[in-house]
This record gives structure tokens, C-alpha cells and sequence, in this order.
């Protein structure tokens, strides 16, 4: 692996290490003849949107930026003032991960951290959250949801969870985002359609993630409420994420859509964690935690486990959560026979005597 | 072109609708194999940040971004607080052309509008602003000065008019960043050192524009100033600017950076600038307006000619500055039959009687 | 003059440096006995709205805040977005004198400063700026025009000019805001309704200017549109300007509004400076400047009456603007006698000879 | 009450409806008189400074604002950049009361809600808090501890309490902000003096409230830290906090701050309280609730007796934080009869039968 000395087939600490789909490659190459209009008015561009519109069944808007905590950030603030809140889960990648993005485009608006299992949010707690000091100048006023389908822990909502927490949200008056980071592997994992898990279910804007599942430099917004266009593209300008050579963005994202490859390495990142999860079943002082709907694995293994993998050269994340857990995320480029050479060596220094004194977990 | 049914061999509209350099896409092939350490942990950005050590002749510190907005906004964030003030020319890209990106990132910092011929700051202007309230509370701090290089209008600062800013900003106690969209076409036209241009002349952030010049969607801050690095970082991240594939980026800038690329492609942009004011001096009533050091052109044109070359599929702009007045950009793809082509044109449109009553330019 | 040694009688460089009117130190008395319900749901809060419904004869919203640098950004912040621009005199207050406090409260929009004589907005200038480029996402959005009635030099906009911007203004889709800082001495000058100076003519929100004309600690915004209150509110208390004893706010307005004295108070200080200025006209080598329609006198005076009032302990402001020029400001506070004492020293000093090499003015 | 029927002497919903102490009252008619410089160049400020000084036994230097929220936001904003976070009491008014100020103040830095008993900050939970992933640019810098003392359940910190979050804020270093909405109430409770309380505990800006206290509209920064007071001076005008006659803040504090009025104040309020507690610990069926050191009480009341107290017009905030939970605030103007009323009726309503079904607390 660039950067350190890990073959790529022993990568499994985030599906943001792999490359480019060839498909992807391809059309960045056919994009970089000729002359194109700036700033997305370019034909790509619109090819993008036009596919995006078919996905979603109907009518939508699309912005093309850089990263997702851009699409994140943007679309949050599109939906709550300075003055209001956005209701989220406490483990959700907006609340921990972006440095404050949210707090910074939203020019101050406050994260208010919620609860329930695989970092999915609770109903009922959502359902308080929502009205709680409503209109009060005192405090700040609930303005929109933020959702993660699939979640940070790689379980996915179903569509059910998703209606309710739709039906919540709209009875509150309040707005529905939705982050999307891995929404291909939502949809490949429940098989529903993209419409009935978004717009359908209430989501106002979905940022439409697609670096983690086979894109270089893009992601996309997918408006639903056509009203917040004008102000996202005020505010994506403003942010520097309005590229003038937009069409290299557009390109990436119209090879994804292209013969449904974004839900194909889907379903090959979401198998190969189903593959690596049977595995691990059969290995003796391994548990799994969680749901594991998509391409992450999370898991508790013997402390000889870990330290033997890590000294095999593998790549991925240990003792982050609580001490003994560790997490595994297979993408679009992990092969079976990397899973298998994983379990190969899991189960390897399972058999292992136990150092003395060496716990399951520390 | 792409979007229009422009030939791209008629688009003098802008340096941002050409494609690539077929270094550049090579590189982005070999950067789409294995994997990659992501946020810019992975060789290739450590590589760039080498490169950027050498031409600049000194260490450097990096942040490689999606789009120049982006690199200026993140700049000048890092130079003034939010109650300072941005002292730059009135014509600057920052003032007129980021819809408020400084203002944004800054949180609130005031661009103050100074004079001076070709877009360049006036020495005197700046002198009195750089001291104007300073101390005041009732006023924003003179804190930045904001130059560009080359100019809006095409204009290239020499060594020692980049050394008396400098100076200025010195003696007051400000800070200076310097907005490099057309860098390299700086460093061409000057035939000076990247370090005499930067530094030493006392610019302590350069935005390092590539896009202009041959890259898809990468630009670059390149930090003189390293006690701003660490807060460069958080402010990148919160901004969406870290990209999780950064290599992807750093591919592009890596080869724009090898067998000076960079310097080649900018001076064939400016060859071929030359070539076309050269052209047009030879055609009646064609004047030419300002100092056209690098890839613009700017002129006046008889009106005939204007809607002669508009309805040969020309794109440029016109009569947007006043009635009459035309921009010509050239590009590293640009030919000598493109700009040939082009002279052939305004020649043969010129030579017509023009239209009853027309004038020169209205 | 607490904290410098200047008697009262000779303060002429600001209406801020006055106390309060004996009405109005009566109503803090009052409201100090007994307890009042907070943050504005007192009885003497209540009476405020309904005094200046009566005046500005119809319905409006109101909030107190503490200075008026907070009257003018939050009314500000709720009439342009974050992208917008405000459109504004270049010698204005909001542009010049608050530290960017606009550009805080809206979370970066951008002021725009225009020109025209007196501080007084030049209408051409609005028109242009009011289109220019609106709709494009590289530019700010034109969103609001600012005004300050009486302006920064002490002119007062007759009805037929207020008319005219707000009719501009209106055309071009954007919101009116007015600066009364010295809002009390404009109606005073012009003897018209409040009611036609403001909403009649396309006034949105009124910055209620009362600290400079005699309450201690309170000014308002007075809404218009309506539609803003409860915006409005929100944006106060993330501000810090509600405050939690707002009684002891509303009895300095509740007084000052009563048997009107504001516009009483405001009447004596116009009426000093005319009588200033009538006094000065009679003195060989004192030239008055500008329009002086409020309590603003500005002039030029020969250097050694300058050095001579200073001399005698005369506080004012001179050599700021350009070399020369002096400016006297009255309040409800100044007496006939002192302006008679500072007209008699005025005269005194201008009949010495000039000192050697000495120019009216410098 | 004015915005109320109920009379004074009913008044325990907050300290915040009182009216003003008479030698405070007498102060601003003294300040009425005369000219004085404006924006805090008066000598009335100047006194509040020293008196400042000599009460925490050092240079200090000191702002003048209109709202506790004011100081906070302000005070936060100059200890944090906007990637950073204030590590707070889940309860504290920060994160709860003030609608985001803090957010806005800070550019967007977020709140880290912490937990303990009383509202007081739990030391452990501060220690893992204060070094969850600093230097980490995927996650917020954890920047400022704050802390209110007294805290908004009445509780107040003792001096080892202080020491120990103060010690652990400085290893780690971060930054330690007081809130001192209540600072008189604990110092009066503790008996330890000003300067111990504070900087000599580690802290580098007081919030020093008086609104709550005995006066009207003034509240202040006191800046230990005097590396900061250039910042916040910019800060606070562009906040809109910049008074300009503001002596009538300063005339307020200097009588605050004289022969130990606002000590006197602090301890009668307090007296006030435990008279109250003493008294409830008498009447059967009714519970005390945590800590009430300074001038809140917390208790858990039959419903007969809340729903009797409000009948009488009894003015108390109820049923918010759970059901049957009573808070009663005293304040400086509180009379001892004003406490044994209450307590007399506390007792009637609890000696009737309780209705059927009632139960102790809802």
C-alpha cells in the first residue's frame, strides 16, 4: 500500500484505500480530450443528473463535490438556520468525524447526539428530541435529522426504520437528511428501491456517497427538495467545491452509474464482508458484534489474534472502540481469496496457545 | 466542446475548459492500481511535497485541494481573524469572483478594494491601507494583503514590484498571501526563481493553481509560513477539503511537478498569447488594452469583427468590461493553427465594411 | 467630561457623550421597585410596542437590544443570506465603524459601498449594483440596501429621495433596511411622518436609534416585516442581546417615546446646530460643508482656531477627514450658551493674526 | 409583577426579576449628569477596573457587557478556535440556555457535554474529555474546560473541586472559562477569597455576573489571561457589545462593587435560601434535592402543594426537569417574610388531605 509496506491484499482498514473501478478509469481518459464548458455545464454534467434522475424516479437535482463531509456539511446547511439543530446519532460520522464541518457551514447550528443500537437512531428518542423546547428562544430549535444508511457500524436501516424515522421527522416539522456515504451498499443490501429509501420515505437530501465504493475525487447531493438548488449552489460556490473543470467530477460519477456498477461493487464489497463474517463464525474466541448488513465487520478477537495479524503485515483498526475490537471493511476491490487468506491467518494464530497471562481481549 | 457545439479548436474563452496533460492522466492510471494510505498519508503526496521543496528551494508544507476558492479562502483564513481586513485590487478574483468564500472561511474578515493599473495593487494605496485604523476597534484590522499572480487581466508583477508589496506588508506588520491561479505562467513570463517570486519577496501562503495549467481537479497551498500549518489542517478538514483518496489529487500534481511540465505547459500558454497580440497588432482597428505578460489577451475590436467571430463558433468573452472590449485566453492546449486560425478570422472580418453607423466598438 | 477634563459646555465631538434626559432617569427609578417578568414579557416591554405602533401608525414588532452596532446586524442578518451582499454608502457607519459586525452577524455577507453626495446613497449607483450579476454563483447576490437617516455627515434624505431608493430597491426584489441611528432628528428635520419615511416608502427594518438622542443603554429594531420576528428573536439571544432584566431597557424607550420627547430632544439639538452653523457663517475664514440638515456641523476653519479651541479645552473632531476640516456635533443636552461660548471663542481665535506661514487649513 | 398579577413578595421563579439595589440606582443618577468620553474611556469604567483589581488581587483587565450570555460567548470565542471544544456540563447554560451563542460567538466550535453530579463537571470524565483526540484533524481540538460556579442547580464547587479541574485543564493544555452567572453566591458560600476561586485555580476568564445580583443591565468580562483583551475588545464591538455611553454599565458596577454590596447582596440571597431549606425540611412529604449551596433550592413537592402555591399566585418553576420537582430562586431583594410566607403556605397545602389518587409527585 502506498504510504506503508502492506500488500493491498492484506488492506481491510477502510474502503477508502482501494483505487478506481476500470470503467471509472476509462471515462476519466475519454473526459480529458477536448474542450468542455466550466463549472458543470458541461454535457457530462448533465448525463449525471439525467442518470441520477432515472435511479431515483423522478425529477432531481444534483451537485457534484469533492468529498463527502463537502456533501454532508452543504446539505446540512441547506436545511437548518444558524440558530437551529440537527438531531443525530451519537456515533454518526457528522458528529465525530468532520472537525465541526457541519458546525462550520451551518454557521454554528448545534449536533444534538442521540442513541440506539449499531449507531442506528432510536425512535422514541428522536420523537423527544424533535419537539424538545420548540420555538423557545432560549435554546436552539430542532431543524433536521441526519440519518446513515448503511450505518458507521455497518448495519443498514431497514426501509420500515427509515418510514418511521421519516414520519417522526415530518410530523415535527422538521427536514430529513440523509448521509449516504454508503448508500450503495444500503441498496444492494436490502434490495429495495433508491426512491422508496430516500424521497419516498421523506429524505430531503441524500448525499450520495461514491468515493468508497469505486470514484477518485467525487461525490454527489441528490436533491430531492428542489427548493434548497439555488441556495446549495450559492453555498457549494462559496465553499470552493464548485470545480471549473467540473467534467472530471461528472465523469467518475457517469461511469458509476453506468450498467448499475455502483450497485455491482456493492454487492461485491457487501459479499465479501458476508464471506469474511461465515468465516469468522467458525473460529474459536471469535464474537461478532453487531449487524453486519454491509461491507464492515466488527468483532472481538483474541489478543493473540490481533498481534499475529499485525505482525503478518494486515492493515486495519483494533482496540478503537473498547479494548479486543476490532473492525474490518472489505470494498469494490477486495477479491475472495483476501478474505480467505485473512481467515487463513485468523485462524492460524487462533490455534496458537494463548500467551500466559494473555486474556480474550484485553 | 462539451456542452457547446463549439470546436475546441475555438475556445478562447477561458484556460479552465481545456483537458489534460497526457503526463497527467498517465499518472492517474498508475495511481488507480492497489492501495493507498487515505487524507493524504500515501507516497505520491509525499512526493509533491518534496517536489514543491525543490522548486521552491526550501522546506515546504502542503495541502493539496479540490479547487482554487478553495485554496484562497483556506489562505487567507489562516492570515487574518475574523475581525481583519483583506487589502487587495478591486478587479481580484477574491473580491469579485468567490461569491464570498473569504468571507466564509475567514468568518467574516472584510476585503477591502484597492487600485492600480492591470489589476495590480497600487504601491501608495496600499501603503496608507496597510495602516489605516490600525488599533481601532471601531475598524476591521488591516491584517492580509491578498496580491495575484499573474493578474486578472493578464498582467504579470515583476520581481521588483512583488518586493515593494512585500516590504509594505512587512513594515506593517501584515501578512501576505499571494493567489498563483496562473502561477506558472508567472514564473515563465518572469524567467525568475519560484523562491525569489514567493518568500523571499515575504508571501507567506501561495494558492499554487495547477487546474488553469494542465491538472483535472487538483490545486495546491504551498505554506511558506509552517507556523500555519497545523491550523491549515483542521480548517482543510472541516472545510471538506481533505480528500479521503487523496493520492488521487497528489497523482496530478506529482506529474505536473516532474520535467517541469508545469513551466512547459505555461509557456507554451503564453507563447501562444504572444503569438496572437503579435497577429492582431497587424489588423486595423484592432487595439490592444494592458499588459498581456502571460495567457490573456485583452482588445478592442470593431463590432463587425466581434459578430463575425461569434458566428464562426468562437466562444470568448466580450463587452463585458465595457462595450467593445474582448478577452482571448490561451491554454496549454492551445495551437499556433489554433491562434493562426483565429488571426485568419479577425483579419477577414475586419477587412468587411462594417455595418452603416456602426463605430468602433460602441 | 469624565475622563478627560473638558467641562461639559465644551463637548462638541459626539452625541454619545451625553447623559440622559430627566424623563428618562425618572422611568429607571420606577422600573428598579418590584419584580418584572424577564426577557422582554414585561408590562413596560409590552408598552413600548404599542408607543411605537402609534407612531408609526400601524402594527410592528419590536426588539430592544443594547447598542446600536446590534441594532444594524441583526436587522441586517435577517434580510440578506450568508452569499448575499449588502449595498451600502461607502462612508457608512455599518461599512466604516462597526468592525465588521455586519459581516459577524450575517456569517460573511459582503457590504458593497456606493457612492453619493452628503453619505446619501446615489440612486444610478443602486440601480446598477442592485442587478449586477444577480443570479450568478460566482458573485454575491444583491440582497439588501442599507441606508442611514440622518446620514453619517448629518444630511437628511428628504421623502422624495427615500422614495426613490426604496422604489429601486423594491424593483430589484431586495430588502430595505434603515440606519436610524439619528433617526429622531431626521423626522425633526423633515416634519414628515415616521410612517412615510419608513415602511410607506419600502423600509423593512428600522434600527430605532435612541442612545445618541438621550436613553442610556437601550436602542430598537422596529419590524416592519413582520414576517422577520421571530428570526429575530432567535438571532438576539445567540447574540447575548436579550436580556434577562429587558424592564430596565424599556423604561428608558417607554420614556424617551412618551409626550415625545424623542422627537423634542431631537428638535433642541438640530436646532443648536443651526444655530451653530448661522453663527459660524458670520466668521471670515470659516467655511461650512455639506449639507448640515440634524445635528451635524461639519466645516473648515483656519488652523489657528483650531489650535485655539483646543487650547481652550474644546473637545471635537478635526484633520480626520482631510486636513482643515473640524465637526461639531450637538445634542439634547447642548445649551444656547454653549454654543454662544463656542461661537464667541470661534470668532476670538479667527481675529488673531495667522501665525507666520499659516493656511486656512493645512 | 409587572407582565404578572402576582406580587413581589410570590416571586421565586428566578433571580432574574428583581428590580435593582438602591445604592446601584443611585449610581446611574449620579452618572446621568454631565459629559463623559464614550465606549469605556470613561473614568467610571477606569474605577470598575481597579476595584476589580484590588478584589482579585491583580492586575486585571475588565469588559463591560449587556448579558451573562454576552460574556460567555465572548469569553469562549477568545479561548477556542472554531475547530475546537468547550468540554461543559451536560446541564451547564452554555450548552443548554443561550440558543447557540457560544456556536455563533465561536464560528462553530462545538460543545462536549460532560457528566457529574450537581452540575458539577465529573474531574474523570474532564481528564478522558481533555485529550479525546487532540491533534486528531478528523475530530474537533478539545480547546476550553467551562465551568459555572455556582452551577445551575444551585451547587457550588469547593475550592479543591476548582483546583482539581483547573489542574487537569492545564496538563492537558486547554483553557479554563468560568461562568460566573452566580460568582457572588459562591463566593459568599465558600468564604474563600476571589483570586483563589479563580486565576490561582487556573482560570483564564470570569464571566463575573451582577444582572442576577443587583444590577440591571451590566455584566462583565473579568480577563485573567491578558493575552486575550486586545481579541476581545475586537470581539465585543463587532458583537455589538461595545457601549457607547457605556459608563451607565460601568456606573452599575463600580456600586456593585463598593463597600461589598455585591458580597452583601450574594449573602443575603443565600441566607434567604437556607431559611427556606431549613423551613421545608419541617413540613412532611416534602424532599430536598441535591446540593443548594448558594441561592436555589430543588425540592419535591406534593402536587396539593404546587397546585395550592400556584392558586395563591405563587410565581416557581415546576414539573421541567421531572415531575413533582420544585426549583424556588431567592434573590437579593427576597425578605425573610417573603420566605416564611411561603413556607407557611408550603405547610397549609401540605396539611390538607391530598386529593384521591394523588400521589407524592405525579
Amino acid at each position: 500500500m502506498s504510504g506503508i509496506t502492506t500488500p493491498a491484499s492484506r488492506v481491510f482498514s477502510s474502503d477508502n484505500t482501494a483505487g478506481t473501478s476500470p470503467e471509472i478509469l476509462e471515462a476519466m481518459t475519454r473526459a480529458a480530450a477536448g474542450q468542455a464548458l466550466p463549472y458543470g455545464a458541461d454535457d457530462t454534467t448533465a448525463s449525471v443528473r439525467r442518470r441520477l434522475g432515472e435511479i431515483f424516479e423522478r425529477d432531481v437535482d444534483v451537485l457534484l463535490v469533492s468529498t463527502g463531509s463537502a456533501a454532508n456539511a452543504l446539505s446540512l446547511a441547506a436545511l437548518t438556520p444558524p440558530w437551529g439543530s440537527v438531531l443525530c446519532h451519537r456515533d454518526s460520522h457528522i458528529n465525530n468525524d468532520e472537525c465541526g464541518a457541519p458546525e462550520f457551514y451551518t454557521a454554528g447550528a448545534k449536533l444534538i447526539p442521540l442513541g440506539g443500537d449499531d449507531a442506528k437512531i432510536d425512535p422514541q428518542e428522536l420523537r423527544a428530541a424533535a419537539r424538545h423546547k420548540a420555538g423557545d428562544v432560549h435554546s436552539v430549535e430542532p431543524s433536521v435529522v441526519g440519518i446513515t444508511q448503511a450505518t458507521e457500524t455497518g448495519a443498514v436501516y431497514t426501509l420500515d426504520e427509515i418510514r418511521t424515522l421519516g414520519s417522526i421527522t415530518e410530523e415535527a416539522g422538521l427536514r430529513l437528511h440523509m448521509d449516504g456515504a454508503r448508500f450503495a451498499g444500503a441498496v444492494a443490501a436490502l434490495g429495495c428501491t433508491p426512491a422508496d429509501l430516500t424521497w419516498r420515505a421523506g429524505v430531503d437530501l441524500l448525499s450520495f456517497g461514491a468515493t468508497k465504493n469505486g470514484t477518485m475525487t467525487a461525490d454527489a447531493i441528490v436533491v430531492f427538495d428542489r427548493s434548497r438548488t439555488a441556495e446549495l449552489a450559492f453555498r457549494a460556490k462559496r465553499a470552493g467545491q464548485l470545480a471549473s473543470k467540473m467534467r472530471f467530477h461528472a465523469a467518475q460519477l457517469d461511469a458509476y452509474l453506468t450498467d448499475d456498477l455502483w450497485l455491482r461493487n456493492a454487492a461485491h464489497a457487501n459479499a465479501m464482508a458476508a464471506r469474511l463474517q461465515e468465516g469468522l463464525t467458525a473460529v474459536p474466541g471469535v464474537g461478532l458484534l453487531g449487524a453486519a448488513d454491509a461491507n464492515i465487520v466488527f468483532c472481538r478477537l483474541p489478543r493473540q489474534v490481533v498481534q499475529g495479524l499485525l505482525a503478518d503485515g494486515y492493515a486495519f483498526y483494533h482496540d478503537r472502540w473498547e479494548p479486543g475490537v476490532v473492525r474490518f471493511v472489505t470494498s469494490f476491490a477486495t477479491t475472495p481469496q483476501d478474505v480467505d487468506q485473512l481467515l487463513e491467518a485468523v485462524g492460524r494464530h487462533a490455534d496458537r496457545p494463548a500467551p500466559v497471562g494473555a486474556t480474550p481481549g484485553p
